[in-house]
């Protein structure tokens, strides 16, 4: 496995690559590894004859008072896995190999416009931008055929994807399930941060997202029932504080009026403690039975 | 000489040359071409071995009220004085094809920031991004090694040198020098719309810049010596309108305070009659003597 510090370094890889005719996927991440990473470098293993994954804590995409001095970062205990994981090569730049002139400076950035201002974007100003912004960059570093995004991160798979069509970027975007833990849980490298208290609490977004899910699948329903059953089931634990609850129209995130009748996407985000943890579940109505 | 309409038909031609190692140049222009725009293409030409111009109006850079609808247009010109240039292909798409959505639907945009938003940014809000965004396009769907931007859109070509340093594109820009007629108009596809008087008094934008530059090698000079300079041999001609007439650090458009130290650039608009003409020199101070 090969290990890039400079963006020169990686191109020069994947440039053999290329010339030998082999396909390279992509696996961004911010590092401190978990099942969810590896269910994307996964599926990246099966369809590419290279596989690069990026470990960078980007700092253009928090905001001042969020979590970025405090991320958690293991950059020893990640490289083992993608070792274990045979990972071809790992881009793990420097802030300062990023952006030369100072995460801060006003230069070009990528707006995904009124799809990274709702919902997290209204939580997190500029997250979007900045998200866009490094992926765009990635892409245009490492140019891999595919590159991989957990669902988890739901908005931000859709942002990627609107970019990506937008600015007709020569890169497949695959989106990968979530991965949770045996409570129900879902993966993410903020979980560590959690109290043992909060970590227990915390299953309580997964339990209300089923209970969503079972909800939709007795009949029909309007997203704000959805929506009201969803923070009823996290207001019942304490130690949740919801930042925002809203079921979406799946593919446009455009908000639903009415009954549920097209995949909907319930979407949540909650802090525990200092830490904000989000997930999502994907709201199918059931096939409404032939009428008489 | 290929015409390609859509994206997948000149993405396929391009695939076949870069896998027999060939290089590609891009002219990006939008049409109603002279000699201003063979001198890209022939820039290309002697450093690539396969050359596409692409000719493509960009609705998004102009706004409203400004000359989109009656910008000149010549498909069947156009091409055959590219065909006797020897180009390998041509990229005309439709606005269908390059904004499948519609060219006002809100979506992802790339934006210059703050060197978008001065100067011509200023008199054209949105065209820099504009501008970025349908050359972001071009770039994604063309993927050349090499592009050719004339140097009379200065600020433009500083926006894309950004553009493409920040987001780590993989291509390399050319900065390709004004042409200009007989009497120093510099080229233009808007100066067929001129009225035979506003055509022989828009020779003063030109005279004007000589007469900055013939100013600046006299010795020491301020930028705003050489300003009122450029605006006063303007104001001599009454068919010109004055938009903006600035000088600036060459390399970062900062404004300058005091003598001129370092390269200039002296940039210009004005309209005659319904006529909008840009202009620059870039001002050099002469080497000072040795001191005592």
């Amino acid at each position: 496995m090969e290990i890039f510090r400079t963006r020169q370094a990686v191109r020069a890889a994947v440039g053999r690559w290329k010339r030998a005719g082999e396909s390279v996927g992509l696996v961004p991440t911010m590092g401190y590894l978990h099942e969810g990473h590896l269910a994307l470098v996964r599926a990246a293993r099966a369809e590419n004859d290279r596989v690069i994954v990026s470990i960078f804590v980007n700092p253009t995409q928090f905001s001042p008072g969020e979590d970025y001095a405090v991320y958690p970062r293991d950059e020893a205990r990640d490289l083992a896995l993608l070792e274990a994981e045979g990972v071809d090569g790992v881009f793990v730049p420097s802030v300062e190999e990023m952006y030369p002139s100072g995460p801060a400076a006003v230069g070009t950035a990528v707006d995904p416009g009124r799809l990274g201002r709702i919902l997290i974007g209204r939580l997190r100003p500029g997250h979007f931008r900045g998200v866009a912004t490094v992926v765009s960059k990635l892409f245009n570093i490492v140019q891999p055929d595919r590159a991989y995004f957990g669902e988890k991160d739901y908005q931000q798979l859709l942002v990627i994807r609107q970019m990506v069509r937008d600015l007709d970027m020569p890169v497949t975007i695959r989106g990968v399930p979530i991965v949770r833990d045996a409570d129900g849980l879902a993966m993410s490298s903020r979980n560590v941060r959690l109290s043992p208290a909060d970590r227990a609490a915390a299953a309580v977004l997964s339990r209300a997202l089923d209970a969503a899910e079972a909800r939709m699948a007795e009949g029909p329903v309007t997203a704000a029932a959805l929506r009201r059953l969803i923070e009823e089931t996290i207001r019942a634990e304490p130690r949740a504080e919801i930042r925002s609850v809203d079921v979406r129209d799946a593919a446009t995130l455009a908000p639903l009026r009415g009954i549920v009748r097209r995949p909907a996407v319930a979407l949540l985000a909650a802090r525990f403690g200092d830490v904000f943890l989000i997930d999502n579940r994907v709201l199918t109505p059931p096939v409404a039975p032939p009428g008489p």
